[in-house]
């Protein structure tokens, strides 16, 4: 089985720290394939980033797909582009937001997600909503580049501790999920030093990419996930004009 | 005062629709400019479309903002870019989705909004969720191809007219909403057809855009609509590299 | 074009500040016709009052309708008697709540509405909640009574401020709404002051009516509006005794 | 322990089969006091009656609790001036439909409320969500004018029959609910019928009001249904102005 | 009249106070029989010992079924087993927080319910949700062990007032709903101390078994309450083993 | 690893089926333990056999806990004792129906879940809801005893096929969940059968129970899943008193 997890932030130290992350909880006999996506941002904080990221991410899955995976995962915990990829890929894909809240409704009623920047917060309590979790999760955001996650001298971690006892204490939090991608090699040293389940969507994902794989199910495509219609794409995008629909 | 309408499909003839049913209801005084995205699919038909039509409609929104423009309307019924533009623009920025359930709440308790193809059903419906009318109103697709609107020998009109049918029927609706850009020549004539209001969401995102200007009202710049912050672009959207933020 | 606007608060100078803010923000070519309703409360704080000035409400607007009015505006924020001015008159009418909040709805994706006394507050979290917004919008009381508004030595002023700072800093609100038909005079002091959106229900009413005049709609008459059914009134209000009903 | 009971419609031949429901229910030592409103609509039917019929309503309440009643009843199943009659009176006041859904709730998770009137489905729709049974309860309309049911040759019992077939087959209801309080007589026959358990919303309130009483319970005087506040009341319906609050 | 009352916890002193409270309200003509669970846990403190108190109270209302109930309550605030034993019996089932909820919505439009252990906290929070006051309820643990309500010399009376004092303060509570069968005694005492209405589920539930019983009501046994399908029952529960249905 | 699989039915063929799905998508390294539980119903259909079979399913959970598992899954379809058993036990649990739901929301936005008896109906709704999926997920009965799955003579396959066409028909479902542990042996030939995903909540829950131990995640136990206090149980269900609490 081939996984393959895109970095929709246009930054290699990060895919390469998702990467590792993705890498600890491979099931024996799957295969990793982590890609940085070759345009948009940087990193993504906010609706306008997002938005430019979804075509370099669609780009790095449709190749993937070609490639032989078997399933993709996107590595940014706004999903960016979740809907999209999942219209045009015949292979499931997977959102780590959506991992990571699944993932924790197992185990707490009631759960915080800490997000990186205050732009971001409104993005992803929308998704935990959608998710059909807004009655059990709160989003906090711990005012964190998500830059600043890549530079060990920055003061991200205590940010982010400090935020996590906020939530532990106000929102009554019984689990803690990480929301951001450049957060994935922190949950086990996070769980270890607060005493409650801490959750990381890129290992989460990886998981649920794996069960879809091994229980043959993909991606419906009947409805609002059925393969694109044919049909001219003009100007710098031409190149996405979607292929002939593989038959239903 | 001057309005932007940008038609975030790449087919002139249906911008060339859009503007005229727009010019019809302009107060005095208020300017339009219709533009053509130039970039990206032909028609939205579902997600993927939906994606790519972006950062062609996000590019015209700028150079309207640049151009002068004193608020922008996205031709399209999915609302497509919405939040990301309202986060670029410093101008305030209407989708012609939101701007026809708004109107239709006004004269209203119960109303259907017919679409063009099943694909775009539900993401309609999660539009008239996220602006808080799920409980009032319901989506149905006609399955009408969009650009069969621009086609006077096509069966698209029967469709409609046959979907509006079973709605006032089955949903007992109050009114209707049409859900496509390329249905705002219809609204009267269907209004006088079938007795109930007809609501075109390009006209009435028009007066909804006027509304903000008068009321010397824009997005509010604080929290997630916030400018993008800045950072590195890279590959064929590098020219998407956000300006340095205006300051608050 | 002729908009009606009736204050449903027995209090005359009240009525001339809102025609005031009315006319600030009228299209050219409309006219605006601003009544104080002749029966009822000198203000309306909560429910009991709000019962008792809608007979009052729907005599003025009855009267404006046949004097021509081509669209009303209730100018009180619990939108007092809206359903059933609604159900009564052929012209589409407005309360100041729903415009406000469906104005703010374009602009904000959070808000916080301040109204005048905790009694109206439960009334007016019920309209933000039945208008759809009730995930999105906070609703506050200033501990304002409504005359105080009128008495410029009132410290009325400095407790809406208060409010505003609390809503910014606890709800993070992105806009404000202002909650009472009394503060119209208000938003764009309000707005400089505070840097963020203000939005007066009254100026936003007046655009919202402008909009269903020039957009050729009015209020669907099938279902809970239709005209009322002919039948015998008794007593002091038998004067109010419905016509018999418009042909459909 | 007295009750008062008040209809709101103006039709005495109405209060007296309400009465009769009441007192078919009432506890060893309750005393009733049915009394028909002396102002406003013959029958309540959609929003405007509804408005309209809440002064006399009120003043019947007031009335009867100067006299002595512990509780008060709203014999019209769309719970009119409900609010307003509280935040008046000393004393407890329940709605029939208030009172129909809850003891409805207590022996079925499914159930249809059947009404008369298309015009009043809604507004009863909106109270059942209100009463939050919105996930729980069906409202239909049986078309059935109120004052039919006063007149034994009509067809109105085969209607509504009808229309509880249909409930109990196409919603699955697990009893029914009667929406009318002209339907007081009906329940047990009807139950018999069809053999599911039927609830009438007036001996529903019979019960509800003697409860509160006995526990010594009344309406919550802190929030929104404070006293009125003292105010100027000016017109026809200055005789309504409120007493001075008593002390809290 | 027989209603019979279940306590599902084995701890008798704390049944025998039940059963005072439940004596002081009930109708003249109706007959009390209270009785302790003959196994399962001495208190009932979260979802394990609530799942382990079901055979018991089973048990119980069978019996009283049997012996001529009327009706039957369950004396625990979590509803145990309301649902299991709605469908089993043929007599009507109330739990005391149904009864409480219900109870208070006549009465207050936002109130608090304060409970024993924050382990009982979100179940009772989840039963107020499934009777639809979600949005008009609060949930509080006082962190009283239910047993230490029976001990005179414990400062649980102390705990609880603290948190009735902060939700009158920071939920705007407008009354209080005591969220243990253990608290039975304290209602009338809480109230005057408070000076806002505070609601007994035991209490309250007596009042709507009567209701029930006089109504001529009993749970619907179409759909989910449906009485239990007859099959071979193993184990140390093969007494459990359900009768042949009685005939619908 | 080893996954324990609990079948509360007390039905040991059909214990063999499940245990037969289980092993189909078993990680490698990964051992199953399939238990029939040894008390209560020979099969769970409704409310009264759910409760009943709660105590046979905690012991055998125990029991498993104490032999080594490193995760558990409740084989039924109402996920009968789930919360109950979190609480218990210090490995995680998981039932099948929320497993089953939360991997059809990865690959459909709507979808309808096929149970067995109508009685099971409205409680698998429930926890379709609960689980957050009540926006996205029908629930649908198709009248067949769970028994009658083990009898390869009886009309259950028919009964089945015929209702997911309807749902297919008339929900539009793009996906189905089949809604008990007695279909686990169906979903590839369905999903051949009518070319949508087909979803069996006992494969799904592997794959989650798997997930969970690879992800060092187990139930929270801050909050309503804290360990069992200390107490004592009387009766035929003493032997679950709870062991001392290990220390958090």
């Amino acid at each position: 089985m081939r996984i393959l997890i895109v970095n929709p932030n246009t930054t290699a130290s990060m895919t390469r720290r998702i990467a590792t992350a993705a890498e600890r909880v491979l099931a024996a006999g799957t295969e990793l394939v982590a890609v940085t996506s070759s345009m948009g941002p940087a990193s993504i904080e906010g609706y306008y980033d997002e938005a430019l990221a979804v075509p370099g991410l669609l780009q790095a899955i449709r190749q993937g797909e070609r490639d032989g995976a078997d399933a993709a995962i996107i590595a940014c915990f706004d999903d960016t582009g979740l809907d999209a990829a999942r219209a045009m890929a015949g292979i499931p894909v997977i959102g780590i937001c959506e991992a990571a809240v699944a993932t924790a409704s197992f185990i707490a009623q009631r759960f915080t997600v800490v997000t990186t920047m205050e732009r971001s917060r409104l993005p992803v309590e929308a998704l935990v909503h959608r998710y059909g979790m807004g009655m059990r999760a709160r989003v906090r955001a711990a005012d964190i580049p998500v830059l600043s996650l890549e530079d060990p001298a920055s003061t991200a971690r205590e940010r982010l501790c400090r935020e996590i006892e906020i939530a532990l204490r106000e929102d009554r939090a019984e689990a803690i999920v990480l929301g951001c991608a450049g957060m994935a090699d922190l949950p086990r040293q996070l769980q270890n030093e607060f005493g409650v389940p801490v959750i990381d969507g890129v290992a989460a994902a990886v998981k649920q990419a794996e069960a879809l794989v091994t229980l043959g199910l993909s991606t419906a495509k009947r409805g609002a996930y059925a393969f694109p219609v044919e049909k001219t794409y003009t100007g710098m995008l031409a190149s996405f004009q979607p292929d002939v629909a593989p038959a239903a």
